[in-house]
């Protein structure tokens, strides 16, 4: 059987529980903690992916539901796989699909077997079980496959977590069992919402399964930062650290700080790309927005020292422009700021790990992050 | 006076009025025939200023009319004028705002002072005058300025038209003498609709002004593609040959090989940046439509031998992914692909020229370019 993944921690912060590691995938050498931009449906939103590349990116997210659906596994696999398809040399995570059909897909129905669901796109139906959520992940080629779990709302009952706890780590064998030796890596989602004593519980169930990374899920689902830095902070620690640990969709930068605080590796989230279209712009003294009037005849660029593409070229007042005008290039050139701040934020973290740093570092950027300490806007 | 252009007529087709030019401006040499991309509000949708200078141009279109209403050129001027508003080290021709007053905004009324009209943005009251055309384009510090005319539908009456080029004279010579010592080129423009003495007529006015550049107005605005060549054909080879000919708003790959052969030198039309968005690409065969299911698995580009960032890297089945998917990734590759198409035509119109046989060589590519000799769609 091929070496799927190797992981490494090279450091750990003296004073805490982040840790500086190299994780070694198919497509390239990935140094953590890493930040993963989102690939829902084929593309990083806005960009191209040589773009992706020269921002220091060398692994993105996609998402098993929308390539299902569109353009369909089969149509990508005749690529050659996703690599392929979308023209990005290199690696990719695709989640199990799961998460999109609980918060996406109208009429599913839930049993042991898997989740029957309707296209959000059409309305066909759909069939996605454990094994089918592997086969199609392999179909698309990917370096690091999800486990199919089950993401119950958080204020869900203790009933309905229970349960998704169950059905999740019964699926998680499920997906093991039906890899085949030739695809990626695969790894298994904690669940448990809000409550310790279950989630870790769940956590030692999935760790217990031979999978190559860990992953917590059902956080960032609307429970608020607090509540959720409860549970990466009781579970982070915990995680096996042998193993990489991935944190599913966040966050905000303040919010993968804090994170990367508690051990966690790994983090994907919407937000860079999605916020830059709405026109809020990352910096270290909290987020902008764009269209502010504030912004009109200002030569300036959004960050004097940032060194991306928008604001190594183009003022503020541009940028208010296009997107008052509704121009792409807008969209672009705050997407390009967006994923550099977080690319940039990524590289400063692990700086600080490597300084053995990592607390003070963080106690020192988060008020700036959070704009608490300046005259801009709060997220 | 500062050398505002140098214009010089380097080769002439044996068989025809077809011509081979060099034209300097202060932000560089243009190679003529020349196509123009179009940057409507301050940008070439979808595209990045580094990308159109990487496909080759070194010369686009602004609109005066979009950028007085958003941001206002006193906007533009705080940054030093478009080319540092945009980023875009090439040179910058802009129309007068003239032909979109006429074609999009609300409530116009023209007489002898200029012409008043109501914003489409916000309905705000606006006066065009000949010097207020010049004194914006002055702000905006462009390399070449038109000068404000009236351009009728192509329907109007014998009066509507007499009118309107007297009107446009009388304007021409306004935006003459308002224009200050230290500004950029001015052409003029002939109206005169589809009559051709009528046109010769106003021809010969406009072309006993100063104007460094000359310019066929009220084309392509509905009349059909034989009539305007007609008007071109006949006004075409009648234009000073010592000054550049440029023909407003056209258009089409045939449209511009037939209007070059009739001795025009520059061209604008935002049908590769618009079509591009809709999915239609050009290819020597005729365009293609992405979104057709036909292309559904199709791993091939969509031209072979095409050598833009799309056709190198992506293929038919993502190309049309990416449009149902409705992801900006696939209005960026569109683009590039029919800016990079447009670039390519005119490189093969000037070595045509160059080899002496321009004509033999435009009669060999219309019937592909019109669609006529394959399966593709026709426009």
């Amino acid at each position: 059987m091929k070496q799927r993944l190797h992981f490494q921690v090279l450091q750990r912060d003296p004073a805490g529980a982040a840790r500086r590691g190299r994780l070694q995938l198919p497509h390239g050498v990935v140094q953590t903690p890493v930040f993963m931009p989102v690939g829902t449906a084929g593309t990083v939103k806005a960009c191209d992916p040589q773009e992706l590349q020269q921002l220091g990116y060398g692994l993105i997210l996609g998402n098993t539901y929308h390539l299902m659906l569109r353009p369909g596994e089969q149509v990508v696999a005749a690529h050659g796989g996703l690599h392929r398809f979308m023209g990005w040399p290199g690696n990719i995570l695709t989640d199990s699909g799961g998460y999109q059909v609980f918060s996406l897909a109208a009429r599913r129905r839930v049993d042991d077997r898997g989740v029957e669901f309707r296209s959000h796109i059409d309305g066909s139906l759909h069939l996605l079980t454990p094994e089918r959520a592997v086969a199609i992940q392999q179909a698309l080629g990917v370096d690091i496959m999800m486990a199919l779990d089950i993401c119950p709302p958080h204020d869900a009952g203790a009933g309905e977590h229970e349960q998704a706890c169950r059905r999740t780590t019964d699926w998680a064998e499920r997906c093991l069992r039906a890899r085949r030796d030739s695809a990626g890596a695969l790894f298994g989602i904690v669940q448990g919402g809000l409550d310790l004593q279950r989630r870790r519980r769940h956590l030692e169930e999935i760790a217990a399964l031979d999978f190559e990374g860990l992953a917590l899920g059902g956080l960032s689902v609307g429970e608020g930062p607090e509540k959720m830095e409860e549970v990466v902070a009781a579970l982070g620690p915990a995680m096996d650290a042998g193993r990489p640990r991935y944190l599913m969709g966040v966050g905000l930068p303040q919010d993968i700080v804090r994170a990367v605080g508690h051990g966690l590796d790994m983090f994907d989230c919407v937000v860079p790309t999605r916020n830059a279209r709405n026109g809020q712009l990352f910096t270290w003294q909290g987020p902008l927005q764009i269209r502010h009037a504030a912004h009109r005849e200002d030569t300036r660029p959004v960050d004097e020292n940032c060194r991306c593409p928008a604001c190594s070229r183009f003022s503020r007042s541009y940028l208010r422009h296009l997107y008052l005008a509704n121009e792409i290039l807008g969209v672009r050139l705050n997407t390009m700021h967006n994923l550099y701040f977080y690319a940039e934020l990524m590289r400063r973290i692990r700086a600080a790990i490597e300084r053995g740093e990592y607390s003070r570092w963080a106690r020192d950027v988060l008020p700036g992050l959070e704009g608490r300490q300046s005259g801009q806007e709060k997220v």
